[in-house]
């Protein structure tokens, strides 16, 4: 964690590790009281369930999804089971995607994937059971009259769904081993990544009933933050070591997966990542202060080392 | 088919056949009209998950959905999305079930299996994109105060979740080679089957404002139906050749999965789910003649031959 890189004048002087601590910690006991307990029958589907979802994730989409709706003078609790909603989307997709059929991964956080450790079928049973799970949270938030329950599950639906992070896992498998252009590479880590960082970050707007233009700064900031957290992601894959990530190092290339490093260079994929999350930040102008802990996660997020 | 062995009186001269193909033509249309087109990118992903939702599936669901509409007084437009959103959660979790990590099987209504079509990774994708494009396909049905989006939402990921359907998958795979109880088989066909056929009937109800008490009775047609619904299931796979179910017949027997015939023996289980169907037909006295729909479904799956 690069936490004392900061450049931002907005970030400066801010406790992020104290924040991200004080935030991981509210998702983790939010997600414990919202998931069925592990002793729930039949106990195998939940333990699996749970396994995954409390295998040391850095919980950033619900930090992201929290620091919105603070940005948009929104209270926790109100974001808290939107936020929830998206980790179990995007805990369902990383268990997924390790599938023997897809990315065939036996490592995730530094540890054995769901599969390893229940078996191919129940591991696709827990993702199904994440990615419904999450739609009945999603069910418990607040709703508004300009946002209500039918808005937040419709753009969480379009988020998880078949054009966004489901055609972002297609077209990295279909990409494998062919030569893609930076434009297709561009499209994958776009619905792979950006479409749940952005929704993560729209969810916390709505849930703080946040009027049309922060809502539109908030796509902007998630949008170019997720695309850059995605260029980052393939960079470390590169540089750094199973150990370091907690992860399988040097998949992509593994994989014959194209990454940024691999089409427009290191240094250039360093630049891109820079200037996307300068625009990133450009967005959060809108909020002035109330945007310093979503200033903060976006540094982070580019300055990271694993 | 069997549309002619009638007993109930309430079903006697309906057009069950007619009512049949009228209902499964609309909801063909209604699905094809709210789900993404095959043309959608990235494309193999839409054209997998349509092969499965168009490969010729009864939709009894759905019609249950829109006859407990009917039978309580509401339209077959506003039950519509709600019929369509239980249809993509069954064709999703046929898709996963047939999957070589689960029951492997290769034939699915005399058609190849997705995975078989479309590879294991598009397969399990499609799955997902079907589920995920349930939730987002509920949420444009009407509420109503009684029934707001949130409470359509909540039944049916209750109805999808690790607690019902997905938890009948988890037992049917775990019971497997081993020796059950009538009440262990009972359980995995009460999730398994039971749950979602119940949300289909109450979804139904709540898509007409449906007040408690038809409610209370739509919730017990449904159980009833769908326990019934899966012991003739567990009949047809002995008594049936594959041909004429259209998919792989005896499949119980060669995975070593518990039966009702298999445990109570053949002519208790058809006196169990001839015993299940008149609990269901007693809970649609009710409706009165407004149920006719709803009891000749009934009587057709208990007297089905595929």
């Amino acid at each position: 964690m690069s936490l004392n890189k900061r450049s931002n004048p907005l970030v400066r002087a801010f406790d992020l590790k104290g924040y991200l601590a004080q935030r991981t910690a509210a998702v983790d006991r939010a997600l414990h009281r919202l998931l069925p307990p592990a002793t729930t029958k039949p106990d195998t589907i939940h333990k699996a369930m749970r396994y995954s979802l409390f295998a040391g994730g850095k919980r950033l989409r619900p930090a992201l999804c929290l620091a919105a709706a603070e940005a948009c003078g929104g209270s926790i609790d109100q974001a808290m089971p939107l936020a929830c909603a998206v980790e179990c989307i995007h805990t369902y997709s990383l268990i997924h995607d390790d599938l023997p059929a897809m990315d065939n991964d036996d490592l995730r956080r530094g540890k054995p994937t769901n599969h390893k450790v229940f078996g191919e079928a129940v591991a696709i049973l827990a993702g199904d059971g994440l990615l419904t799970e999450a739609f009945a949270i999603a069910a418990r938030c607040r709703g508004w009259p300009r946002y209500p329950h039918r808005v937040i599950i419709a753009e969480l639906a379009k988020a998880a769904g078949s054009r966004e992070l489901i055609a972002g896992q297609v077209a990295d498998l279909e990409g494998e081993g062919k030569k893609l252009s930076a434009g297709q590479l561009k499209y994958i880590h776009e619905k792979k990544t950006s479409a749940l960082l952005c929704c993560s970050v729209r969810l916390g707007g709505m849930s703080a009933n946040a009027s049309a233009a922060p809502l539109r700064a908030l796509t902007d900031f998630g949008y170019n933050v997720g695309l850059a957290f995605q260029i980052i992601d393939d960079i470390l894959d590169v540089t750094q070591t199973s150990e370091q990530l907690g992860k399988t190092a040097g998949k992509d290339t593994a994989a014959e997966k194209a990454t940024y490093p691999s089409i427009v260079g290191m240094e250039k994929s360093r630049a891109i990542a820079a200037q996307l999350t300068a625009r990133a930040f450009r967005a959060l102008e809108f909020f002035r202060g109330k945007a310093r802990p979503l200033a903060a996660l976006a540094e982070y997020l580019l300055k990271r080392d694993k």
